[in-house]
């Protein structure tokens, strides 16, 4: 077994290292990264040796993965999911008795919509026109603007989108991304292993990680004196891994810049429902386009959304979809070939992206119960957000914007002149050795920033606020302690 | 709405055709091309005029997409899947009078394996663990060789697997790839996405799709002495769009080729379960390779499974596996971070692949119900191949090899001359001109074999086996009587 070969002599083989394409070597995902596979290597030796570490588990705060750490599904989508694998069930009495009469009525109406009711079968390419019908009823009664089921496409999770757009617009190195810095590293990966450039752009983390337009301009003004031609600019909104949420204002200047400078507007839109201040809203950039009177063929805007996230995180599903506006139907032609390459995405995340964007509503049966779901879950994240960014900022050298919205923290840490000499010495980068003897302390993972991009000379790390909430005190302790001693070594 | 502005003004766009990536421009599928395009078009053309046309339904046999057509899922898989979706229902006393014991078993035995029983969050990037377990004995059981847990990743569909060993092994337009010809237009699209160069060996027709080592030596040799670095071969087994099952001896052969040439083993073995014929048997590469006496070290070997084939035929349910065996560990590191950076396939169609490499044994409560379920879908598909096989055989200037395997045949037919100008008199290929006339002829779908690739100067289409039985006679005789018109015409 391979397992086994490790030490093996792979020699006559085809593939080495020297000969892969030197994009896919390129490419970096800290998400997962070495400090998580450390993570696993640990949670292996603490599952065989019990108490041989100072913690008992592993706190896996390194990713956006909500149900992984106790969060339960909305009881209505897995009801609905669960018949409409299942639709054999429907008409039997005793199914009455497990589900609820409005997820019956609502698996119905799916499987009608599903051509010869088959959910084992390749849909459309762009997903089931039915449900990209309730997608698009779902953005416009989010928008107030009108939305067409032909602008969806729908995705096995965000991420195949960002890849579909990336593999679209980038030819060569010569091609241009703007990102954000610090940016979620899907972007970064996904612009190297299509072989073009990221251009970032600095969010200014002294003013809560705001987005200036003067950066933008003048990042886009240097790489475009490098001969880069500069095709699309992300925007994260809400932040990842910084947790900002754009005012409305910012938001038309970004949309007037785009069009100014004749960028595509790719919007990462997957966190709209997690939104933690009363003084911040969640406005997609297409409304604030059409708000402005920016019509279809005024601006190439694309809209990301997943089920991985909101307070539903169903990320095992692999639901989402990507709207695409201002895009002629030449360019359309060519992302429905792409897409068709892959036939279709999955059919339960296909029905999943349709329960978010039309989940019950008053008067439903099952409204309250999932009403009373749903708020517990956002208002519970909205808590441990605030506890650990006080926890955070309470901290010797440390300084943490408020998570208005997402699901992290990406403190600062002032590291120790010393700290930075022992990572140095390890060859390790600051903030990554930080997150290792934090790890080795505490069990909790987190990851360095230099994973996502940072203002070069500082350090931070991203933490998520996805823990249960009754853990939070404890997990708060152990930083908090293994902090203090961490300054005191090497303060 | 877009639909509404496809005569619009889309010059200040930012996107052009002319300035988006040429490879996905080239890229090409003909299984979702312009015919499928065209018979959409028909289709809503005739639910809107019933009686329009001289058929009263399209019958889509481009795509293998088996419950499209009518096929119904294997009962006991969907219980598993319905479960673990809600597994909230697991304990309630209604759920023994709904699914079958053995169902439930399999559900928690899955729950456990996945860490916090999360169906809802992101697995290991290879997949579920105890889900790799399962498929790695089932493989074992299947070939009596030992296999891995750790060399399996999972995938939504094998479709994505292939894309990512493409994605490592193509650096450049001089990086080769040797595909059959005809071939299954997923390989053709990945290469010209990847940008690398499709090095075409061709089947025999005349030997029933025979692969000759002879051949595959030649375009080997050629490709070699134009420059090209030619890093792996790719065998459709059972084959697509041609239906042959290779031999167990020539499968040796091309091991014994891959070795002496230094190439990886791309084994697209999806049809595994779908045999036809008495003389023929699956046997994986893997088992082929290892009964030779080839180890971990010794072959470079890929091996693709999906659960859209077979008797499961669930398509929609996006779930496959790649088995990767004889890649250093530098090497499979390099294949898990790409894996990572889209987090993980979609769990449902984990679990799926985990129960058709598992299904109910002998003595399980739904083993009757499951073998019956599976005989009938598999024997009906043999008598559909060879229905259709003699029909096709008996039309005038066509000839037909047998399906021993996959879901396709891939007649040839000689078209008169008089029919190749008029094709080329509308700027068409001659085998499109005859599948466009047929579409609009009979509403029966087929894919033209300059889709996949054929001998120059020689004309065919792929057309599945999948109509549901009762339908076939009538399908064959709209078939017949359009086949005579046209030759009567042509002629």
């Amino acid at each position: 077994s391979s397992s086994e070969t490790m030490a093996s002599d792979y020699s006559s083989t085809p593939v080495k290292i020297s000969t892969i394409n030197p994009k896919v070597l390129e490419c970096e995902y800290a998400v997962r990264g070495e400090i998580v596979t450390l993570a696993q290597k640990l949670q292996q030796h603490l599952d065989k040796n019990p108490g041989s570490h100072p913690f008992d588990e592993i706190v896996y705060c390194n990713i956006g993965n909500p149900q992984s750490l106790g969060q339960q599904p909305i009881t209505f989508f897995r009801e609905v999911l669960a018949l409409c694998d299942h639709p054999a069930i429907l008409d039997k009495s005793e199914t009455q008795g497990l589900f609820s009469t409005d997820s019956i009525e609502r698996a119905f109406q799916i499987l009608d919509q599903i051509p010869g009711r088959a959910t084992g079968a390749y849909s459309h390419s762009q997903g089931i026109k039915g449900l990209r019908d309730t997608i698009a009823a779902g953005i416009e009664a989010r928008d107030g603007f009108p939305s067409d089921p032909n602008d969806i496409f729908l995705t096995d999770g965000a991420s195949p989108a960002v890849h579909m757009m990336m593999q679209l617009l980038i030819r060569s190195e010569n091609d241009g991304i703007l990102c954000p810095i610090p940016q979620y590293p899907l972007y970064s990966a996904s612009i190297a292993l299509h072989g073009g450039t990221l251009v970032p752009y600095f969010l200014d983390e002294a003013t809560g990680w705001g987005l200036r337009i003067s950066e933008l301009q003048n990042q886009l003004d240097a790489a475009r004196s490098k001969g880069i031609d500069v095709r699309a600019l992300v925007v994260i909104n809400p932040g990842n891994p910084t947790g900002q949420v754009l005012s409305e204002g910012n938001q038309k200047e970004i949309v007037h810049f785009c069009k100014k400078e004749n960028l595509v507007l790719l919007a990462d839109e997957v966190y709209q429902e997690n939104i933690y201040v009363s003084d911040k809203q969640f406005h997609s950039f297409k409304k604030v386009a059409r708000s402005l009177g920016f019509g279809e063929t005024d601006l190439s805007l694309v809209s990301f959304q997943s089920v991985s996230k909101g307070y539903y995180g169903e990320c095992g599903k692999r639901g989402g979809y990507m709207e695409i506006t201002g895009f002629s139907p030449e360019i359309r032609d060519q992302i429905y070939k792409v897409a068709s390459v892959n036939l279709c995405s999955n059919i339960s995340g296909q029905i999943l992206a349709s329960l978010v964007m039309s989940p019950p509503k008053v008067g439903d049966e099952s409204y309250e119960s999932y009403f009373a779901e749903k708020d517990a879950i956002l208002s519970s994240l909205a808590r441990r957000a605030k506890t650990l960014e006080d926890a955070l900022n309470g901290l010797e050298g440390v300084t943490c914007n408020r998570a208005e919205g997402a699901m992290y923290l990406f403190p600062r840490i002032e590291l120790p002149k010393k700290a930075i000499e022992a990572a140095k010495a390890v060859d390790t980068a600051p903030d990554a050795f930080y997150a290792r003897l934090l790890l080795n302390a505490t069990g909790i993972v987190v990851v360095p920033g230099s994973g996502f991009g940072q203002v070069p000379g500082t350090w931070h790390f991203r933490c998520t606020i996805l823990p249960q909430e009754e853990k939070i005190p404890a997990i708060v302790n152990r930083l908090t302690e293994f902090h203090q001693g961490f300054m005191d070594e090497y303060r």
